[in-house]
């Protein structure tokens, strides 16, 4: 283990530094295209370039180092995560994927394995979406699935996305040019904190993802009556907050007792022209649903709407229910997990495998190519906070179980995977 | 009844004339001290000159008009609401009870009557305590427990309530002179709307108010733990609205099921940092519990703070609980009510007993004297809003009830008051 140690010491290194370059100071904000963030993807570039990688820098602002293979006509084994961060983001959410992966493709090299696919190393330049509130333009431009209409969006001082690329030295016209075929992708890998408490509960440095769960957003209003709270009898009033609350608790109890890891979550409520003496009359909230498997998000949602609307009727409530959003579970790939499952018992590590409530690079990727995940325990699960933290021991782990898992790629050249 | 009716009339016309004075355009708004409220209050003492009142403005700034008995020794009897109002206010809350006051006492002139004890009219000055955030400024220095501590208190422009009773010719050293004394006291009557939905709902036109309610404020602060909607699994989470959620309906069941008419409201919640997809860590709360029994208020707070505990602690949330102000219910006098109820049922009224739930000037007076009230249905029990309002027949019930009441009373000269 201490060769590992050694090398998660190096990575977190690298991690601190690229921490370092923020813009703005006494916190890590590298949101996409900014000067922080470009400065960023050179440090990482040359990190690239000094482990002997072929770099460039596609039309979107992906920085893309590659390792080939001597069969010129082998597919290509991507292993990605992303550099931009949110504002006032921890140092992990992001960098650590892409920092482990260049260290695995450093030792490749260094031992002079003989590649039957190539590998490319992609440090993404936008998954976090927080300038343009679209999310994943890197990974989606990877995959060929970039939507040109987003070239229009613009960011809080008004710059459109096109703009930004073009200042970058990209081309809009070409980004298209920039997506890996799809008959040339043998499989996409991504090593990321897990966001979440699971592994750090169970005292597991990683897991297994199987599944990014899909997700369901609805936008609520309560319409009851507003009232002098000294004044109307309980009996007779039309509280939308006791309306809306029985809705949390109902929502929290049906999701608790769902065996397949449904989670859902109020996480906005506010009450219009609140007052401590006047009974609610309109409350506003927002409703989030998840689930790995389609068919539970769906018949979830459903059957949440239905206990919403029960309650709204029996307090003599009007309900608007306004779906926002609703994506399908994206699934990993059967033939790596297999692999990377071996690779983690290998390690000498307990087996446990998580859906990933978080969305990830991942799900875009996975319309063109098999895709596995490893997720690293964090402190607590907190992230998108400065108090995201990784332990040196648990990117050492991350380290041994990649590595396993690349030499076995690289022994059975993707023979495992079900595509 | 038609005599009734012409008399409504002719009150409603001065209601309307004294709602179209005001400090902003559009709405009605006569906060403490302004300059719309001078000239409100010197259209009521030019109408109560008219009635041939001796009128007079006391320090506070409460117009007082005075009918008196031949007997000079005899004691006196005040009938009085308040002509303040809160910003964007309806017409009728406050005006309401000094006009049909002012009526009633031009009907005894009219008839001259002879009078047993004097009559005071008074037009508080401030009850609504929307300026200088106090209540019942007016009615406290009438009772002569007027605190000095507020002549310190500021409004929003920074002007002290010592500066505005100077600016409206007041003298602060003076302000307990201008209190009826104990012995002085021979009863309170305050007509009002009800600002509640019950006389609306039971189809009734008046109601004898038998105690205004005590009340129990409560500021709350439930700490859980915030976290990723898509990443924590509900058996992990410390979601502080689920919380606060639970908390809002069991107070609702408690008070609903309490016999003795108790209402419990939470009336603000705020997600402190809220996001769609985070787990509430901290939710702000307010409660407010009334009752008209001193015992079931002081027992329901104990009751719904050790609710409010378990609930906590079954969920691992950490709740801040901070008592804002207590104020024991206030009670009608018994011997009033008896011969108000007789007026009410002379007049062809079913008898209905409220509870006032909102405060009002009867509560300060209730410490001096013994107090009786009268509430006037309103439109829907919508109150503090323009969209305020009370039928012409309504008025004419409250003029005849309130006319049997003050007959009875002089025939009597409060024989039958408890004291």
């Amino acid at each position: 283990m201490t060769n590992h140690l050694q090398r998660a010491n190096k990575i977190l290194q690298r991690i601190n530094e690229l921490a370092s370059i923020s813009e703005d100071e006494g916190c890590i904000t590298r949101t996409y295209g900014t000067i922080a963030f470009i400065e960023g993807r050179n440090k990482v570039e040359q990190w690239m370039k000094d482990a002997g990688l072929q770099t460039r820098t596609d039309n979107i602002g992906n920085l893309r180092g590659r390792l080939l293979s001597a069969n010129t006509n082998a597919k290509t084994f991507v292993i990605a995560s992303h550099i931009d961060t949110i504002i006032n983001a921890g140092k992990f959410d992001g960098p650590m994927g892409v920092l482990i992966g260049l260290d695995l493709i450093e030792q490749v090299i260094q031992s002079k394995t003989e590649l039957p696919f190539h590998i490319e190393l992609v440090a993404f330049s936008d998954e976090e979406g927080c300038r343009f509130h679209t999310t994943y333009l890197g990974s989606k431009a990877l995959a060929g699935s970039f939507d040109k209409a987003a070239l229009h969006t613009r960011d809080a001082a008004g710059i459109s996305l096109a703009q930004v690329i073009g200042e970058m030295g990209g081309d809009v016209n070409n980004l298209s040019k920039d997506a890996i075929a799809g008959e040339d992708w043998l499989g996409y890998f991504e090593i990321h904190i897990e966001q979440g408490p699971v592994l750090y509960e169970k005292d597991i440095p990683v897991g297994l993802v199987t599944a990014i769960a899909g997700q369901c957003r609805v936008g609520m209003v309560f319409n009851g009556e507003a009232g002098h709270a000294g004044t109307v009898p309980m009996s007779m009033r039309k509280d939308a907050l006791a309306c809306a609350a029985e809705f949390v608790l109902a929502t929290e109890k049906f999701a608790a007792s769902n065996k397949d890891g449904l989670v859902a979550t109020v996480g906005k409520l506010h009450i219009i022209h609140s007052a401590s003496n006047v009974i609610p009359g309109e409350v506003i909230g927002s409703l989030d649903i998840r689930s790995s498997d389609g068919q539970t998000l769906a018949s979830s949602c459903e059957a949440i709407r239905k206990i919403a609307d029960d309650i709204c009727q029996q307090r003599d409530i009007v309900l608007e229910w306004n779906l926002i959003q609703q994506t399908k579970p994206v699934y990993c790939d059967d033939g790596m997990n297999k692999l990377l499952a071996r690779a983690i018992k290998e390690a000498g590590f307990e087996l446990v495998e998580l859906i990933s409530g978080a969305g990830h690079d991942a799900v875009p990727v996975a319309e063109v190519s098999p895709v596995a995940m490893l997720f690293v325990r964090c402190f607590k699960g907190i992230s998108h906070n400065p108090l995201e933290n990784v332990e040196l021991k648990d990117l050492a782990a991350a380290i041994k179980v990649s590595e396993n898992f690349i030499q076995h790629l690289i022994n059975e050249n993707g023979s495992h995977f079900t595509g």
